[in-house]
């Protein structure tokens, strides 16, 4: 911690910031400038710095260490690499995730699970809980989701991406899936992140649509500090004053967070935009600006699908959409998986 | 939903959006302006605009209706006061509610509640359970604290308000409390949201950082949807790019809430600066604009609180800021409880 | 400058960072932490911080000192009261500044400027030029409209102010007005700042809808570094993620500005609203919260206005705002004066 | 325009509402549904849709319209391309504009220009008025640094391009450039829009980091509305709460342009990220997602640079970054011009 003492700070100010603090455990380095005198303050316990703030003749205080260690990138340089069976996340590889918003019935998922891996995605997203504004919506299918999902990943040799929404859900989850989805909703559940980070079942931690990259990063601290280190970072679009789609993506966040952190990072372009016809360029976008994988929706027909229809890619977007974010990954010196047609129809 | 097509729009495609809406059960008025042709679309089911949004020939598509009804103010134009017990928020009163930030021991609360019965303040505040972004941290005394609470309560004739974060944790809360709270980060926590609408208590909602007016409105919907129309709207800041203080308190918000809806407004300054010696300002400008009661965080030794002390109102500034309030509420044609000092000194 | 080094800086990072302060002039002190090695620079030439961040192992930087002098609290602990003829704004009383938004005719301004002294204003003003989005709008009258403004403002008593849009201008608004207003749009032009710095007229400026508190306060500095120190910060609202108003009022800028700053601050709710019926609880918040003056809308005539009718108060809706506005000055032990009815109906 | 009433309007609300939009001129289609009355007014002359809003009984007002037409992709389906000499902004080729932030010498100039023709730029970007936030820092060469670009790009085969501050400025800049750049500060700056409206000279105009997309649309149609129709959009970021990177960039801003306008879309990494490492990524990004232009800052010695340094690539990672650009490029069915070196080395 650095505080900036005011210039006309009186040596008696500067006396008692400084007993304070050294009564906090801190050691203090004292440097008297021309016009003010700074004091370095190191060790002691973690302070609300506002407090330091609030004392007289103290004119700024600024913290040095970050906040957050294990998610730090200083905490692993090379980078984490979380592997689920034979799927690497974090690699060279760039992963496609993609399926519906909610899983509406068993032929629907299996439908959508063999368009998204015909188009190389790996991973089958889909909501089974699904609390909506209006309780009238449709709330999901539950545990009956899951288990259609589940069937429908094994079928196309996919893993299963899905969000939990409550602690009281876990055990539930982690029968039927293999990544544990947490909300934007739900970054600063401080509950629920507890839960998760005593789990041994990677985690993928939206960020909050007003929630900054440093805090997106201390929510994934609080996971890891729980034991759970397999945590992947998402952005989905932040809130902006800008009206015109439903969020605004941060592209640059992907390389902020690669460089402050050394977890994976994924982008949610179909959350981000809201509108399927912008879907595609925030997609291209992404894996240009070094994103790991992609949450994707894709539907068969979302004119009559029961949730966010309007940001369901068609089948045939999808195509065109992941033959180009092939040649984009080898464009940045990656690469991405081809579909897997060929098994699929046999 | 109106529906504006684009200039260039056939008559095929005005057929086709027609006939998806006749569909969806609604009565279409088509008016062909020289430019664009307009359909008012009346009736029929809740739709996601963006789905019409989509169509071809579609240029926008505007709700007509808020989406909102129970909260608005339409549905009771003379505005909702609740009374609870002798207090009454939302009628020419306006109302102190005051109290520590987090529950410490049974001493701290008594000598809190004290200080802000004998400043007028006729509900106490404080946070039995605390989950703080570092494990570490303290987390609250649970149903300790909301016992000490309410005996301070009890014991200066006030009320209790205290922050319910689960659905779990209900049955504890009304057994202690009078005024449930919402906290910012679960406003659109619909599994909470839910099981709060079922109950028999007011709840203080609180506007999430990043959510707009309307959205609020919603959330309160939800809430009143299923049973409890008494729902405090309470204004705590919202997050925009200024970063001197913790949040943008939001002033103009208070009469936009009580415009457009009939629910009592409360505005908490201490979370929207996060800072002891912005409060007075911020507090007084809220009730200036209209705010029908105010959360305000006191302690008699902020700097060893527990939790955001640099927040807490020291006893004297407290007794100061009262009495301003009372000349200001006059002065828009309120009024404020003077202290209660006599009684309590008894 | 405070330069933190990354956890894992070698000594030879070190090093280099050391050896190119010192080249651009600085002291160093040096602390070596447990995990972080801490650069005090002091003295030295102003540099981009960005420059010392990108260089290798430096983790953060942060300034100390604040990038403004002479608009800084420290530069004049007790506040600066500008004086011009016999209003003084800055002091106990609070300033009324009244009258249309723009000039449209004498008799216009004659009626306007009576309704503005009769209820207590001292300042008139009223724009001139008045560059439209659209080219087909009215875009002022001119010399003329200033001529008109000086006028009336004679005729009850008042001062002038009025909006400058380009140094060219400048020369013409000296004969006319008492201060010069700049723009919220113009208040990065550092071409115009730099021109209205040379004079000895008094300049409220604008705060810009996307200026954060520290960049309103360096344009003042920028002006004051040019000799002209009577400069008023005027708060009128922010762009947030908010859309039921044209922005966001950020009432909590008028405490910080008063914190950090010796200048007088004004608020105008009139253009932070957008919306009459808004205009008077963010008033009456903005002297709640300490504002010196206030500045505001006013038209006889609102409906047939050739510009923002819609923010204009209603004569009769400015007078009941006047009343309260005494009352509230006085709940902040300050005063703002009552009308001079009886002197202008003689 | 469409008009809904409140749900409880009276029929002399609804006529009286009528009444004033037929005497704008208005024809008035009315439709009486369940709960509200909706009007479309169509025709009639531009109103301020607060002072509808504003009457007695209307709820919403809509506009219909978008408040631009030249601007907007209607007027010209195909898309606009702009051909300067031999060079097409907005048809397949995606074209590079590289240089200095400032123009600081005539060798500095020419050895940046070879730098970016070598990798395959075909236009100079370069500063040559810089009114800077402090008085005494460089404020750019003046008309000595336009003739020192306009010397390098005819050496290299190169366009140039610089930004125009103020009117008085133009005839210079028509004697020295080929595009004239709006910087973001003065995208609202209508006596300049006004200026270069009448030139037949291509325009970039910058976005306003507080500016929406439709208000960019808007200042773009005031300068098209002069009879200038060769109008550049660039997106540069846009002011967030987010506090990493000097601006966000809104990579969705570049498929929403392209919908909603015909006007070529340019990207600006350099000033969104303001740091060097930050760049490259979201360049990237932009060629991703559908630009058709990059405005990049290079320099061959960054830490030496009078303005920007931190921000500009160094010679090697803008070969890097257009070896990638035109991989990408060729994934999105576009391509990018490789350098020339062989030409220049001659």
């Amino acid at each position: 911690m650095v505080i900036v003492m005011e210039e006309m700070a009186s040596e008696e100010q500067i006396a008692s910031v400084i007993d304070k603090l050294v009564r906090l455990g801190f050691d203090i380095h004292r440097s008297t400038g021309v016009r003010h005198t700074v004091l370095g303050a190191v060790g002691g316990r973690i302070v609300d710095t506002r407090d330091i703030e609030l004392l007289e003749g103290v004119k700024e205080v600024h913290r040095i260490s970050a906040p957050y260690k294990l998610a730090s990138r200083a905490f692993k340089p090379d980078g984490t690499k979380i592997k689920i069976k034979d799927v690497t996340i974090g690699g060279e590889e760039v992963i496609l995730m993609a399926g519906p918003c909610t899983i509406e019935s068993r032929d629907q998922v299996m439908t959508i699970a063999e368009i998204a891996a015909r188009n190389g995605a790996k991973i089958l997203r889909g909501g089974a809980f699904k609390p909506r504004t209006s309780p009238y919506s449709f709330q999901g299918l539950g545990e009956e989701g899951l288990k259609y999902m589940r069937q429908a990943a094994d079928r196309f040799d996919m893993l299963v991406i899905s969000e939990v929404m409550e602690p009281s859900q876990i055990p539930l989850f982690i029968r039927y899936v293999d990544i544990l989805q947490i909300g934007a909703r739900n970054m600063q559940n401080f509950n629920l992140l507890r839960e998760i980070g005593r789990l041994n079942k990677p985690i993928l931690l939206k960020r909050g649509p007003a929630a900054t990259i440093e805090e997106t990063l201390l929510a994934a601290e609080y996971i890891m500090s729980g034991g759970n280190h397999e945590v992947l970072l998402c952005e989905r679009g932040i809130r902006t004053f800008e009206p015109y789609l439903r969020n605004t993506f941060d592209v640059s966040a992907i390389p902020v967070f690669k460089k402050l952190s050394h977890l994976p990072v994924v982008a949610d372009p179909s959350h981000a935009t809201g509108r399927r016809d912008k879907v595609a360029p925030v997609a291209q976008a992404a894996v240009a600006a070094g994103a790991d994988a992609l949450l994707i929706e894709v539907h068969h027909d979302p004119e009559n699908a029961l949730c966010d229809g309007a940001q369901s890619l068609l089948p045939e977007q999808l195509e065109q959409l992941a033959h180009r974010l092939r040649l984009i990954a080898e464009a940045v010196d990656r690469h991405m998986a081809s579909g897997v047609s060929e098994t699929v129809s046999q």
